[in-house]
């Protein structure tokens, strides 16, 4: 098996390939990783705000004994000198960049970018499309919970058509064979998203006593010039509430890519319950960037 | 003594978890710092402009061998993705983030930071209130000129009541045994202000011969929409300049936090006088955070 | 020969200093460095945006194991409060940086900050007057190409009039030897720029032939609030394109600072001429300026 150069998206990786990563960031979660990236430089270009996911790439480059350049959009000169990304890639390829991490709105952005670095490049989330680190520690986390995925039966609530995490999450699951049921109304989640083993549901309560996790999605209000719905039918619908959580198996376990509107599609009590696996998501995000780090730029064991 | 888990004032601290602090800076004044924070995950947020705090900040930690990530305001996806500051903490605990050093414009933002991270939180400023590392380095730099502080008279000049800086290093000094004089107008220093150990005087020239330092504090016209005393007035009244530096004890010291505004606070010839200490404030200020970070991260001796 | 304290313009240089920088580089491109800056205080302070120099600077430094600490005006408390760059410089020289790394549209403004700064200050671009490191990048490459550069001669095309990197090209090509024929329209290059060892020449045509290497400027639009000749009519006279190509000759280099304007400057052909050196002048620019760091922090071997 020869490593992949980029990683845009989970559909790009095998199912070999997906387990590979995963075992890799078991062994950082494990252990006190060697500097696997000693003196790779990388950079973090980011053209959208972003806390949790440059922090999580950097703390994992960092761990890794990478050196770190981050380019955000203050900082670039694509701004105001009208050089496509395309020359940028390979100005920073001719530098010795070996690995570029990349945000940004537009969707497809970082593969027009993995077209022309001659080096790796790792989605970090571009529009709506994907962002398949964040698929990936959803994967992580949820193997780490149940062992095998086969047949586990994961729903995903809210937002499904503007979410890239979705997208990337799904892709995952499915190879690991795992059922995944979407929740949501028309607006978030049209009639033909519906695949082989892929459910849509309108009733979120409905499916509340039959899953094994539940993964909330963010109603991005950013990407909306006039909200679709209410929020107060929304949150009759689809928010996960105490009354909700009420119905739920025990062992059944709550994930959200983060960052959540507490009052929107969840409220306080989940934050409280036991199967809420944010921080776990969180604190994951790092051992599987690292992971896909190694994967990339050193290939098989 | 147990180490205290975070800094946010000057008054959190003991005198005895004072000077641990003021002794670890004097050692790291004195020899190569081993790699007390090595590889410990740092985040410097900061919402407000800074250039020495945050240079001093990111050199301490760099020194220590700690991991280094800086999140500014550009930066941030709390300006568009409405999270609260307490989700951004838990999410960064998450991630494995152990230090936070934080500067806002708010009073009191750093303790609210402090009571949702679960780690070590270090406040770099918060509105008017507190800026405990600055206290630091100026009790730091007069401690290393006269050894014990007990009984010395410290004096205070300016804009008391928009100085985060003043709070923080009183409570620090008469900590260690100074007095301390306020002298300023009424507009920026309420006769409240008044307490035992702590005198007040409108009349600088007064005060000049008798103090064993003076802490001259920056006019803050960013803080004012109208400033409330004419720039000639305050000038007349309160700048350190040639003539009042004339009638200073030769061994008397100044300080300032900085940045200083030349012609307004002090004249240029205080920039030659013998007992000018602002370069040394600058440079003990970095031996001062990485004994911070050293007293927070790693406990007692 | 005592090395420098700071590198402005290569016109400081003598032949032996540049030639002991373009050894060191050869050096780093050649073996893995060793840590010459080793936890040596360094400040990146970009008041321009840049995205080639920024990265390669901060790459150069990290190889050598500075510490870094980048600026950029986003953060900068310069903007609100009012401080002169001379007291920015001594507070970062009094917090132990030992280099500074400046670039800022204003000329002169590298010359300024060295003044003030107890330290080593290296120019990363000063408004149209210098861009120290660039010029060694395209020198050094030449002198890779040709080994010596006596009696060679190197044409420059475009707007010499705004360009910081051919003003500070031309001095160290001078130095080794090298002749210099300018060419452009009288807009872009007064008559007055003819000096010993630098021809003027309107007509790009008439020097195809006889030219050992082409460095082609970008038409900088941001310079100006109108262009002062028309696209079409630069494009006719000056473009380098696919028919003047074909009448280089084939040992013939050409080079560029970037970004480059595909479709003004040149036409896509260049970028597949055997002799097109971006990439290598890129790649050039981070072993140049570990040569200049370690040039002037470290001195004479």
């Amino acid at each position: 098996m020869r490593a992949r150069r980029s990683l845009i998206d989970l559909d790009d990786l095998s199912g070999d390939e997906l387990n590979d990563i995963l075992d890799r960031a078991a062994d950082f979660e494990d252990t006190e990783p060697a500097p696997l990236l000693k003196g790779v430089a990388t950079v973090n270009l980011f053209f959208e705000q972003s806390t949790r996911t440059f922090a999580s790439f950097n703390f994992a480059e960092l761990r890794l004994g990478a050196h770190v350049v981050n380019l955000t959009p203050g900082d670039m000169s694509l701004a105001t000198k009208g050089e496509t990304i395309e020359d940028t890639a390979l100005t920073l390829a001719a530098m010795g960049v070996r690995v570029l991490v990349v945000r940004h709105p537009e969707v497809g952005f970082a593969q027009r970018v993995a077209q022309a670095f001659d080096g790796h490049v790792v989605n970090a989330g571009d529009g709506a499309h994907a962002h398949p680190t964040q698929g990936l520690l959803d994967v992580f986390t949820l193997r780490e919970e149940f062992g095998s995925l086969e047949g586990r039966t994961i729903a995903f609530v809210g937002d499904i058509l503007h979410s890239r995490v979705a997208h990337s999450t799904i892709a995952g699951l499915q190879r690991l064979g795992a059922k995944i049921v979407l929740v949501g109304p028309e607006v978030f989640l049209p009639s033909e998203y519906a695949k082989p083993g892929i459910a849509l549901e309108r009733d979120f309560d409905a499916v509340l006593p039959a899953v094994d996790a539940i993964v909330l999605l963010r109603i991005q209000r950013e990407r909306f010039a006039a909200m679709p719905l209410s929020d107060a039918e929304y949150v009759a619908r689809y928010q996960l509430n105490a009354a909700r959580v009420a119905r739920l198996h025990e062992r059944t376990i709550v994930m959200h890519p983060g960052p959540y509107n507490r009052g929107m599609e969840l409220d306080d009590t989940v934050l409280e319950f036991a199967g809420w696996r944010y921080a776990k998501q969180v604190r994951n995000g790092v051992f599987v960037r690292m992971a896909v780090l190694d994967f990339l730029v050193n290939g098989s064991p």
